[in-house]
């Protein structure tokens, strides 16, 4: 009835809608989402510390309009908590965003002219192609596997489509758990470089590290205003006081900061001061310690459990961070088409198409590992299990 | 250097950020910005509830994700509250957005292609044209005086553009601080109806009246969708708590919802639960009754100060309430031109230009009423007229 705009039109919000309605079921063991635990959001701390800053003289202050840019007691501890992860910035550089989505959603507001052409990782984060969607850009895939992505393949479609972005989840991406090694980093800044693509490297999960070494981040490989770094601390510290940030070239994130402007002036000066008291009274490591123990040993037994119990035809990533397991099923099975019988017996998963710009990966599935304990990991692993089994045995033997 | 949007390419966000500087020097008396008064921002209040709502037992919820559409409790609330003005609402047909400008934002990304038609009011909420500009939207402004639009006006350009939207603030507009009369509603909806527009009645203002009777809102006047409905609570509550909502059919309502999934989640829990309690606890009406107090007693003295101090070639609105006053000066006299001066004598404003969508209204300006206390109103205006007197002194005898 209504004429809504092409960016909107095919987008009815049901993938992201489901996993929610997933969740929400307490009999439901979801391995669907990518909600931090909440027995590790840090509750009482930000409780003190918001009685604190609400009880302080100048407390209006955080009632009351402010700069786009972010707080200034937040942007100073952003700079810090940047130079912490080896990234050098300044007020110039560092835009306060509502989420990382926002500083996703607004980094294409600032380049992406309809028609445009974005490259992302195969598969990448579906919301992320939703974002594009509302853009009109035209993503195309970038093959990649356990080495990062494949830099024949990316410098074929650097130079096929010249791209206005790239988009990549370097480390623990989402939803594979994999991490691009430095070498290939190097390749992804050289080529994009030399093409004139501004590469959007996404952050939410580096700091979720349970085995291994650091590897550099993008943003701090690149010298010439190539890489803009976004990272928040929904994953690290509480997803609902939406505070992430943008980092990059001051001409990029003045036109972030003048997108932000127009789509909701600013974030909450409540959350901003809040996760600047957070970062600033060093809450920020051993919270970050303690989840990290809580989610290793939540992988741990994922990974035991899908060790003892599935099929030998099923494959599956063993990350070093984040939150996600990425499983490739025998091709001949349908992700999508099990989640009905898997819901059935109380299990929720994300299909793995809805992560593929393509709409390919028909036989591969997402497992979120954070947000349950680990007798439910072990008997969501177990029914998973039986019923991929089941479907292989049915295939070979019909 | 790089190569951004055609959406953000003549964006510097100059306008704005000017306001923000100028209000930021406290020897500055500021009629410039649209902010509510620091003392008049309910802070022990939100306070209290906050630090309540932190310590329940299942507070933790207030950190982790929720649902786009918004929080649950704050929803109920909402539909409470749109009752009390007279608008029939459900959880399908109210969306939470990130204050209002969000959902001014997220309607035109429901609707606009590129080089679809709105019509505003002339002159019009400049952060409006703004937004308008990102989604690459052709903006005619219709006539309008103190009977409001002029339905001729509005109904030949809906029969030459068919604009998807119309934008309106029907009540104590920003910038003039008219009010529609309701004859004037009644035949804006009927126009738009004939013509298939929708119209957006924004409304942020609204319960700021001070002086004369109540004019039943467009929503309430629309019996088949042509009314989306925006109201905010920046202005009666907070602007930091950044809780708004949009209202209207289910059709546009979900696809706000989708738009804004794809743009930052959701709003911020904590701030959603503070508003829900707020509202739930009666704090609303008897806040808002002695705020307006306090802003009749503003727009009285800069009247007042106005009629005894202005010459009398300078004409200015008489609004009932909101937080603005619009001036004209005569034609010869041009208010931007003027700016650099008064701010010399630490006097700020608006020049009206910047609400004009053809940039016509050079002679105009907007003069805010809430931010400044009686004996800055009263200093500020003598500099003005001080100013504009020898203005048009200068031109009558050069």
């Amino acid at each position: 009835m209504y004429s809504f705009s092409d960016k909107l039109k095919d987008l009815n919000g049901a993938a992201t809608r489901e996993i929610l309605k997933l969740t929400s079921r307490p009999d439901m063991i979801s391995f669907a989402g990518g909600m931090p635990a909440a027995e590790c959001l840090p509750r009482e701390i930000i409780a003190g510390i918001s009685a604190e800053v609400l009880s302080r003289p100048d407390a209006s202050r955080l009632l009351q309009y402010g700069q786009t840019e972010g707080l200034p007691e937040l942007n100073a501890e952003l700079i810090n908590y940047l130079a912490s992860i080896g990234i050098k910035a300044s007020t110039e550089t560092v835009q306060v965003v509502s989420g990382g989505q926002q500083g996703l959603d607004l980094m294409c507001k600032a380049f992406i002219n309809k028609g445009d052409v974005i490259l992302v990782e195969n598969p990448t984060y579906l919301a992320f192609l939703q974002i594009a969607k509302t853009y009109e850009a035209k993503v195309i895939g970038v093959n990649s596997g356990d080495d990062g992505l494949d830099l024949g393949d990316l410098e074929q479609k650097l130079k096929a489509h010249r791209p206005k972005l790239l988009y990549a989840v370097p480390t623990f991406s989402n939803p594979t758990g994999r991490t691009y090694p430095l070498e290939n980093r190097k390749g992804i800044i050289e080529l994009c470089k030399k093409y004139g693509t501004i590469i959007i490297e996404d952050d939410p999960y580096g700091r979720l590290r349970y085995t291994g070494e650091a590897v550099p981040l993008m943003k701090t490989l690149d010298d010439d205003g190539t890489v803009v770094y976004i990272t928040s601390f929904s994953k690290t510290v509480a997803p609902s006081l939406r505070i992430a940030l943008c980092c990059g070239p001051a001409e990029i994130i003045r036109k972030v900061s003048i997108g932000k402007q127009g789509a909701d002036v600013q974030n909450p000066a409540l959350c901003q001061m809040i996760m600047a008291e957070y970062l600033k009274r060093g809450h920020f490591l051993p919270v970050l310690q303690s989840n990290i123990e809580v989610y290793r040993a939540r992988r741990d037994a994922f990974l035991k459990a899908l060790d003892e119990n599935m099929p030998k035809e099923v494959k599956y990533t063993r990350p070093d961070g984040g939150l996600f397991i990425w499983m490739e099923l025998p091709e001949y099975i349908d992700a999508a088409a099990l989640l009905p019988e898997a819901l059935k017996k109380s299990v929720a998963y994300i299909n793995g198409n809805e992560f593929y710009a393509d709409g390919s990966g028909k036989n591969t599935l997402r497992l979120n590992f954070s947000n349950s304990d680990i007798s439910r990991i072990q008997n969501g692993v177990k029914i998973l299990s039986e019923l991929f089994s089941t479907k292989i045995k049915e295939y070979k033997h019909g």
